[in-house]
């Protein structure tokens, strides 16, 4: 019988391993050179005053098998909060046994404890397996809005100029 | 000469404001039927403890103009907040006194400050003007990917179901 998955709340003992497991994410995406954050960025956002993320932990038989990072959104029609799900990963080696599934129900029971009006995270718009999948769990598609993001000497310059 | 416009951060004392440019926003939009939550829930998620976002409202001459909702996001791989700007509304009589662009300075100014790693908001694929203009700002645009959105029964669903 498989070994059963557990998902808790990550913790500040778990900044090192959070850390660990975002190079591991990173790597997998041939992104590490992106990952320009430190432990300590984490443990001051995650578990500081006023987190503005939160982090839970996918464990088997107490092993670290992934992660998932999320933060809380806002509809302005609905005037409630909502999940935003950042990033989820799960490691090579334990794939295929429902940890993604697991991650999954585990935020919607917190969207719902926490009184949110929706639970939303992100897909490429190539990756039609995907789209598969999350539509098979409930999810519909906006897909006719882009992310317009500043950042770096653009912000700074939005910041003082016209 | 033109009155100048002053931004400030919304207080609970602009509840009832806040809740009015709100419905101003939906109408404009033909969604007024969407707005389902009510100025309490506005004080309880941006005034309350923990808020999860935040008011700005534009004012000339002391009479509101317009306002922006925002909150917090968050980068795994820089491992640092971001401000997501929800909504931005400018009141039809107000237009093109330069409103919008006081609401985006002064958003960066608040990511500088908070030591955000980028500012971030959305459009609509098809809307070419707003795209350019604010590529004239400095952004760069996110094409590729769709938002996922899990709300009511299917979230519901989700909580229980594997």
């Amino acid at each position: 019988m498989a070994a059963p998955v557990t998902i808790s709340p990550a913790t500040r003992d778990d900044v090192s391993l959070l850390f660990e497991l975002v190079m591991a994410l990173a790597e997998y995406e041939n992104l590490a050179h992106e990952v320009i954050g430190a432990p300590e960025d984490l443990e001051k956002h995650l578990f500081g005053d006023n987190p503005t993320a939160h982090a839970i932990v996918a464990r088997i038989d107490g092993a670290p098998a992934g992660f998932a990072l999320y933060f809380f959104n806002f509809s302005t029609f609905l005037m409630k909060p909502g999940i935003y799900l950042e990033d989820l990963f799960v490691l090579p080696g334990y794939r295929r046994r429902g940890i993604g599934t697991a991650i999954f129900q585990y935020l919607a029971q917190v969207a719902l404890a926490k009184g949110c009006g929706r639970f939303e995270w992100s897909v490429l718009d190539w990756n039609q397996p995907a789209i598969d999948f999350y539509r098979s769990k409930g999810a519909v598609m906006l897909a006719d809005w882009s992310t317009c993001r500043v950042t770096g000497q653009a912000l700074e310059d939005l910041a003082i100029n016209e």
